[in-house]
């Protein structure tokens, strides 16, 4: 089945926005099997979008149109749509009452020009949008049946999840239950857990398992694509590989599904009553904001302490004395970590102390990050160079200072090699 | 003059990747008043690429192609672009010898597949990629001249900025002496400076100013695009517009062109050979994070302390008692700042509180933010009200709060009333 997708609107043409919304749309067909094989973006034109859809139909199976079902007059996704299809517009007095409805709930009054959401091509389906007042419809242009979808990021996520993904299999004949699995982990590259994980999916022998990747330095997703005659036959598949893939990976799976790192640490910190410090210096508050903002991190997050200067961070947890000169130590973060403990009352502390190479900015630019969780039992410590310029060093700092202290809750090894790392 | 970008790629068209290039393309010639009319994204197939560069060249007068210039065997943009162009592929005797020094000066080994990227159109005009192997050239295919450029980012920049857009203004037969001068404000929305600023265009009366925005939450970018004879007739017309807008903004202009708001703040203070202490709390450090990955910042920041809990950020900056029960005031907010100076040492502190409301996230989920700056001198504060969830109020807080220092530092009044703040 050719699936292909029409961008419409002069905000995503003119680079004004970035078009985030294609890539949910071809994403999320993806998890479920299914493929985009082109894509296009044109404005706010009648030309043009008369000419896309147009040539869409002449080649796809079915096709995918996001935006222009707003109320202005530049949104013009119905009257071409009619145009294209060759009917007329006509006004859906059930989509009307909806609208009218949506405004009084929320004790607005319904513009006049919001009525034209409501024209709506004379043969086309409604797609329901129960969070907004753009009414999704579906017609056939030329061989094609066209899906139209709101530009809005959340009224488009719903429709497409619960409206356009159950058509579109239907038409395509496959089965319709499918389920997406996803691990989250930190500290291996996308080609060496694709080599670790080489086989998993052929633990069930009909193909109906598909193992793929979505790489977001420094966390990478593995994701597990099921199909199944339902969710019961889904699940009995699902399990065998699921266990291979834990096993495979190991510590270095941080969360999975929905879950995040911070989430990770922050219920597992709660499910304790413990309380956390974090001490950090280049990252400059960054990886307390990880936290910090997430509901129910009121209960847990203790205190954050950061600055440039080793001096003023051991002032700022009560160290006596002046850090120790030359090459930062794990027994000087352990220090800084026991102290931050101490000072602030936390059952848990993490510092993350970096020393930053000199110069300018480059690719091989890199520091050497020696980081330690205090806890009443002692501090686990590790150091570890990364390279990669000075935001890769950031960014990596972030990472690896919350999954260790992860790992520590967990009570995993706070140290094992990683990728990024360098010896 | 029609002109049209062609993405290639299965990661982008898979949404592995966002389609960042488009935008970074797009918005480029839009700053040089060039309009792209249409985007075509398609995979790493021979049948949907011959296709797309057969139909955009019927259409356009030029085509940008994003993609497929590497050296392994899913990259076919050379080859299908001398079928279209009914031409054969040759060894460019030239680019082979430009790849092998540039591997040679990085004392690395060029591997055989390399030399494909040396493999062009017999009638391909070479675009230089000076800092990688991806060769650039343009060629005609239909009645369009494309321009082939390569997926890496840096390398897509440099040769769009030095290399097409000179090709294209010569080619549109517009001026090719342009400028794009920017302002970068928080506080203000878009439909508000446009009004603002109503009429600034046309202080020049030929036209050749043009102005537009770019809004990224919480901030807004100003455009005023020149187009003169040279960079003389530029600097002439824009200075009565450059001073207007000044004017018309104010205070509210935090920075212009490469300038960020973080910059311009650490700029300030390393002037004065001042230091700065900050401190937050549902913001969780990330106000401190926009300052100290900064180059510099080392010499300026002295102190960041974060917590949820207002008693947690008394102790921090050892101030005696707790805080007063009710509602957050000011005069906590100067109390915290004027503590935090005392406390660390610093010449500057800036304190951002904030009142979450209670229950779950939503649309008018809201915070109440006092913030103050103080100095030798005394403090400085704010109360303001933002509505809009979780992660607008954090947004809002954080700008504010860097907004109201930056006003401080340059002598401008703290608070004037914004946009985004509810009374």
């Amino acid at each position: 089945m050719r699936i292909e997708v029409i961008c419409t609107g002069d905000e995503v043409l003119t680079g004004k926005i970035v078009n985030t919304n294609f890539s949910y749309i071809t994403q999320k067909l993806e998890d479920v099997g299914l493929s985009v094989q082109w894509e296009t973006t044109v404005g706010d034109d009648r030309e043009n979008l008369l000419l896309a859809f147009k040539l869409a139909g002449q080649r796809a199976d079915a096709v995918i149109v996001n935006g222009g079902l707003g109320p202005t007059i530049d949104d013009l996704s119905q009257e071409i749509a009619a145009q294209a299809a060759g009917v007329e517009l006509a006004l859906n007095e059930e989509w009307l009452t909806r609208m009218e409805e949506f405004f009084r709930r929320r004790s607005r009054v319904m513009a006049p020009n919001n009525k034209k959401q409501a024209m709506l091509p004379t043969t086309a389906e409604v797609i329901d949008n129960p969070i907004g007042t753009a009414c999704g419809f579906a017609l056939d242009i030329g061989r094609a049946r066209f899906f139209f979808t709101p530009g809005v990021p959340r009224e488009l996520h719903r429709m497409i999840e619960e409206q356009i993904i159950p058509r579109l299999l239907a038409k395509s004949g496959m089965q319709t239950a499918i389920y997406l699995k996803r691990f989250h982990s930190y500290g291996l590259g996308e080609s060496h857990v694709d080599s670790l994980l080489t086989g998993v999916d052929e633990l069930v022998t009909d193909g109906s398992v598909k193992l793929g990747f979505r790489a977001h330095y420094p966390q990478l997703e593995t994701k597990l694509t099921v199909r199944g005659t339902d969710m019961g036959d889904i699940r009995a598949k699902l399990v065998p590989v699921e266990r291979e893939v834990r096993k495979r990976l190991g510590n270095f799976i941080l969360a999975e599904d929905d879950q995040t790192l911070e989430g990770v640490i922050l219920a597992e910190l709660t499910n304790r009553q413990g309380s956390l410090a974090i001490v950090e210096t280049f990252t400059g508050g960054q990886i307390a904001a990880r936290l910090v903002p997430l509901p129910g991190a009121e209960q847990v997050f203790r205190r954050g302490i950061g600055s440039r200067d080793l001096a003023e961070i051991f002032a700022g947890v009560g160290l006596e004395g002046t850090p120790p000169p030359g090459e930062l130590t794990r027994e000087t973060a352990e220090a800084v970590a026991r102290a931050a403990r101490r000072h602030t009352g936390a059952s848990h502390a993490l510092a993350v102390l970096i020393d930053l190479d000199d110069g300018p900015d480059r690719i091989d630019f890199g520091g050497t990050i020696c980081l330690a969780v205090a806890t009443a039992e002692g501090a686990d410590s590790r150091r570890s160079r990364i390279l990669g310029g000075r935001e890769w060093v950031r960014l990596g700092a972030c990472e690896m200072g919350l999954d260790c202290l992860r790992r520590h809750l967990q009570g995993l090894p706070v140290y094992e090699r990683i990728d990024f790392e360098k010896p």
